[in-house]
């Protein structure tokens, strides 16, 4: 279930005369990706039109709002909800004046050395107007000595480290970018003549688009009224797609790092079943994210697989809790445990992952509650034991619960009767399990092992520190 | 999926210090039962507090709007959405002054003499502030001549026909009633000294109330600060429960006459799968409400129960259509289609009922585009003939399509290789399958068979005549 | 100053293209009648549209919800700001259904009988929806055994006893009533082929439309496409016309009861002078009520007239007071005194009148800091000390300080030098100086007087328990 | 009347416990100087806390939001209202986050080389968040190599031309400055312990606060919880007041330049009586500008005062234009005439300037469709021929009516009888007749004579362009 803040989701169009409309489509698609913010910003080959505002998609954007975003060419964004630096002013993408005319940019991904270089910029007497990363690479820009737009874009990237999907929009142009690791994903299509390019092909499925290829790590794509130009400046690097894109974030029917996400989803399933098998009456999951592996593991084990938990679609934002005390509230309001299902029952529960422990602990309480006999975890992915750098908002790692507890105190801590997590190669083994995949590719499991690929520049106080200026 | 809007849900509280907090939690849960506007109504003792608003439960009820609304007991009402009458003055409950001082009213259900009895009121000089046939009750009431409360309820309600099941409030009692012929579900339980009812036991289980039995049709209970009494001023009539409720209305976790509705679903597909046997590859849902039918059928037939299609969760109330035709654009907006599941495979594809047949035949086409060889429609319930006049905003039996065509004329229209639907001897096998009805106990089937358990006083013309007010 | 609270302003127009963008200027030009709410019925002759919110009518009325007001006939109502019963249920005009159709009300004034009328119509059963004496009105039509609509109006005004002047639209009709005492002000005019009605002269100035005559106290009159006809059901009583419009209430510009406004009350002033002469070097007024009577007080006496107190035109509806005190804070956040005009000199400052006293207290004070060496207080009206049942909102006698105080003590009490009252032989002396009042022609001083022309039916407890129903 | 718009109001307050309070009081004291929006920021001596809207300052700042501006420390701001640059974004305060920490700026007045400036900031890489000449003035800050604040304002003021009085906040200073010229007001007073700025003394007024001195020309305040600092950076300069804030903006109850702005009007009516007699009945204002030289001109002439003209107070921010031509609309919303007094009469009407002459010739039209016989239009200052570049927003000096057109053109056009302005000399005279101005003190008259005292840098043509990055 819920409980891990994706970053963000992008969408961009070239040259198509319904650019904002499409892409209001194509971010209602990526919702998934950030329920907090979203943001559209069109070009009409002269000017840029933004809209920004805090919200879902389908609120935000009526039909008068669209119909001001005037032009064919458009790119938009999604950002994820946390309460800290949840500001409009946060919100993107982000668009300015500078020297050489408007410039949109949207960004998924984490520069790891942000700080550094905002530090560097405001000795140089840059302002800031948000708390956002994102801002550096605008002043980097800006402050390039380069005359072309993208040498200026090339110029400012190779100063950034980090993990980082990109769509940039000026008045003629719009150029997508991914970092030489391929973190986070980017997909580019063709909806007839225009060009098109998201964070997951989802957003392609929606508005019929064609998917063509993955934007490539290290690819920088400048597509202007003449077509699309492909530039590769950075030195080649093994690749450091996130996995947890597969475990978690990305939605089941988008193609992804070359498979289909609810197919990995079961394989871990079935890998799961494989490596913990539990004796057992029935197989259910914690909807919805849990729900492709249960599939998987009651298709492997034999297990029928039940509607034991049911989701709740109408959770607002906010909730007011009752003074008295409701036993587990948070999670009542999102599940309900069916007694009828549950009852004198062996129960295995399938969930993706375990970050702090204390909702896992409450779902199998209501288990419990529910009259279940046995209560058996089983967790599709491995103890997920350090932070990540690379734009998943995850806590630091202090407060995972795999990062201070072994396997068999988290079994305590939760009350379940066993636990069982996939073992990494197990992840693997599912992942590679299908054809696709480049030589050169490889996955990011550093929130597992602790192996970060790419260095984290900016100490990690520094890191937290940017918080300080949100307010 | 959704496509029959159900009228209305209702929660009360009587006797506890956060009846409002509690009430709000419990519409939360009955949120599926109406979309389109929500209200309470809260008693001190001394006066009646009011809040009703057009939206959702968790937008409307902020915690100021809530701290508002004081007193120990309150009634609440969430109500569905359609757009003919979609207007605040129809929201409830109801809240009126007379000359016995205040009284607030929410029903969920449908009188059908409501509009012979409001042209009788009109004529005598009432005037009506909605065009809602509740509002019928609260004129009947003021005009009782008898004194008590409760005499003039009753007085009032052997007047009405039809099905409601309905909450009233006053400074100093709650009352709650059910048609004689028990259409609608109306529960009673217990939290703490505090009485509660509710239109479905799942907002029992959110705020952890004890479920006790059911109102029983026919039955009155009054609720003041001395306890609960109960009447039955109406002659014993064979029951007529709404078989619509366990087809697809209720939430599958709660328990309504007698059985949990998930699984009365599954045993559904069981039985579709007995008398509707595919020659196929795979078993997929219409999610939602098709998925308990589909785990049956995957169960009883031994095929493998897949993820075909993904239900989007940000689906807001209005959406902007594209100019470019996107191939069944609406559908698309809820559904996507898993190409790397369904391609190449046999699919059979359950849900629970087919209205007007355009989203069925959108969904074939959407299963075929992905790559299906062939699609197998099985659908867990008997062909929808009819109209409902008791409380169901089902279509003018002239829009429904197998009011006009027949199964395999259906087949052809929505493009499937078979349909099968369930019979409603298969139907009532499954309800049957399970123990707790009483003797007196029977269902409501005229949605396929036109047998209507009580007239139609209003002649046709005249019922849908009452929309005419909406403006 | 504004520190009286008028009822209500009324616009109609029937038979005219942009009868709805009309009626919203119209209510412009009566804004200062009411401040609270405004709505607008308009008819096409087969149904009615109606809008009604709480604020000004320029932030009411947008080009969208005016686009939505359809047809060539509508009514408006302006309505005055309290605390009490502020609520948009109480906002006019009232529309309803009842057996005849539909029928909207605008109401201008009090029934003195209105509790008694509403007690009897709620023992019959009749359900009221808002707190307004205008209500009972539309009840009494609905009960009417009449069938004809002016039948049914007159059968129903027969039983209304008190104030009022009335606006009413059927989707056919326009009727416009007044009561036989003609307390409240109401008049006639043309704009091409249109009939327009209103409370004041003004609304017509800035339409620019023709004004042919006051509607006739104790006249109906009834406006369809076939033209006007006037009943004159009530047996004829003598006139009693609110003097106070004169003095306060309506528009300067406006031409009221025969006379210019303007002119009244600067004919006030100049009786003022010579009945209440000062030695003094300067004349200012409590801007803006007070400047007519205080140019003709300058005029009169020769001394000069000079802005000594400025006014400030945004003041809100509420103000945040600092904590720390401010000496006079809420008539600084109104007025600032000019301590060059007024230091060192002796100060004739003309009010229009006193109700309690506190603010006329808070002004001596103010010019005093601001320099003056005498205060003279001139108010251009004898002592207010009754209330008023005829649809002015004054507070309770006990509140008025004419009642309790005589004018020495009053004197004694707001701290001025001397002051001055206007008496009612000198009012009545300006107002007839002017000709054009019929010999039927009086007015009510019952403000002054205690003689109130209707009988108060509603015993003085009842009148005010109104209120309690308001929540 | 209201017809050139103000640049902006400021007020500031240091080392009080209700510094937001009386900021909004200030504020609204100055609502006059802006009504498209304000803002406040405060500083509780650790962090800056802002708020700023489009709108009023007493509907934006409600007790909610002032509770949330922390700290003893306070600047803010109102700003003008015009259709092309009204945004949020250009909306003051500005705040920033630069390497020394955060600092807030209100700025009252207008930049003569922003253009110049802003281009090479922009070629060294600046970035802009708005199109105000403001922001120039925070970049040169943020790029001074100096480290204290007071040093890096200081440095940014000597590379800054034109009108400026500005505020600045940090968490720890505030921070007053105006420019050498002395072109926009600045007053300095004190409550209690608490040291106050404003840009007229009526704000003073409201909150009780002492008005002690201006703050001079050239001078900078700096302002800490150990006193104020005095700095004179600047080569000392002839002063060049704004006159047209006696003429028209600063409120009649300021104390200005060392007169009260009331008296020198009146003074200026006296003057205009002397040179531009008239053989008339009545003079009348064009309110409410026009209403303290009408005073003076009646005094001098022997004319009587009446008003002739009235003025709506509710005239929102835009109204729907009927279909149907109404003459003169626009004006007939503020303005009624009123027969009674005009009609047969010889008048005079005294308005403070012409600027496009299309609104004094609806005024002419509408006295004389209220029936004068003859229209005396008299003008308390000289013809405006030029446009002003140092804060008051003036059209291009082609749309000025005296630009193009003579004194007897003039009258032709507004249809008056005769026409009279006051001639430069008058208005001088009528300034220095009183005491209170230093030996270097002089006014700026650009508008009337072209002489500008400060180089306007940016070529006209850049000036305007500004505005092509408003969107």
């Amino acid at each position: 279930m819920l409980k891990i803040k994706e970053e963000c989701g992008l969408f961009g169009i070239y040259g198509h005369p319904e650019a904002a409309n499409l892409t209001y489509l194509g971010l209602h698609a990526l919702q998934h990706r950030g329920q907090e913010s979203a943001g559209i910003v069109t070009s009409d080959n002269t000017h840029l039109y933004t809209h920004r505002e805090m919200g879902l998609v389908s609120d935000i954007f009526t039909e008068e709002v669209l119909s001001k975003l005037s032009g064919k060419n458009a790119i938009g964004h999604v950002r994820y909800s946390t309460t800290g630096s949840s500001h409009l002013k946060n919100s993107q993408p982000i668009v300015v004046t500078y020297s050489k005319g408007e410039l949109a940019i949207a960004h998924n991904g984490n520069f790891t050395n942000a700080r550094t270089l905002r530090e560097e910029l405001e000795q140089d007497g840059a302002i800031f107007q948000s708390t956002t990363d994102t801002e550096v690479i605008v002043h980097l820009i800006a402050k390039s000595k380069e005359d072309k737009l993208i040498k200026r874009i090339t110029d400012a990237l190779l100063r950034c480290k980090g993990a980082y999907s990109l769509l940039f929009l000026s008045p003629k142009f719009m150029v997508a970018a991914r970092d030489p690791y391929g973190f986070r994903p980017l997909v580019l299509g063709r909806l007839g003549t225009a060009v098109v390019v998201a964070s997951e092909t989802c957003a392609f499925d929606l508005i019929e688009a064609e998917f063509i290829r993955e934007v490539e790590p290290g690819e920088i794509l400048v597509v202007n009224n003449k077509g699309i130009r492909s530039f590769k400046p950075f030195p080649e690097v093994k690749h450091a797609h996130c996995v947890f894109e597969y475990i978690y974030f990305a939605r089941p029917d988008s193609f992804l790092f070359g498979k289909n996400v609810y197919q990995v989803r079961k394989e871990f399933g079935k890998q799961l079943a494989l490596e913990q098998p539990a004796d057992a009456d029935i197989v259910i999951a914690v909807p919805d994210s849990g729900v492709p592996a249960a599939i998987g593991y009651s298709e492997e084990s034999g297990l029928p697989f039940e509607l034991g938990l049911l989701r709740s679609h109408y959770v607002g934002r906010t909730f007011i809790e009752p003074q008295q005390s409701i036993r587990n509230f948070g999670v009542k309001l999102k599940l309900n445990a069916i007694r009828e299902v549950l009852s004198g029952k062996r129960v295995v529960i399938v969930d993706d992952s375990i970050v702090r422990g204390t909702t896992s602990r409450k779902i199998v309480k209501m288990i419990r509650a529910a009259g279940a006999k046995e209560v058996h975890m089983r967790i599709s992915s491995p103890p997920m034991k350090f932070s990540c750098y690379y734009g998943v908002d995850t806590p630091i790692k202090e407060e995972l619960i795999a990062n201070s507890l072994n396997v068999e105190e988290i079994n305590k801590y939760i009350t379940s009767d066993t636990i069982g997590y996939l073992s990494l190669e197990g992840v693997m083994k599912a992942v590679e399990n299908y054809k696709g995949l480049g030589e050169n590719d490889s996955f990011c499991d550093a929130c597992f092992t602790g192996n970060y690929p790419v260095e984290i520049t900016d100490s990690k106080v520094k890191f937290r520190q940017l918080h300080l200026f949100d307010r």
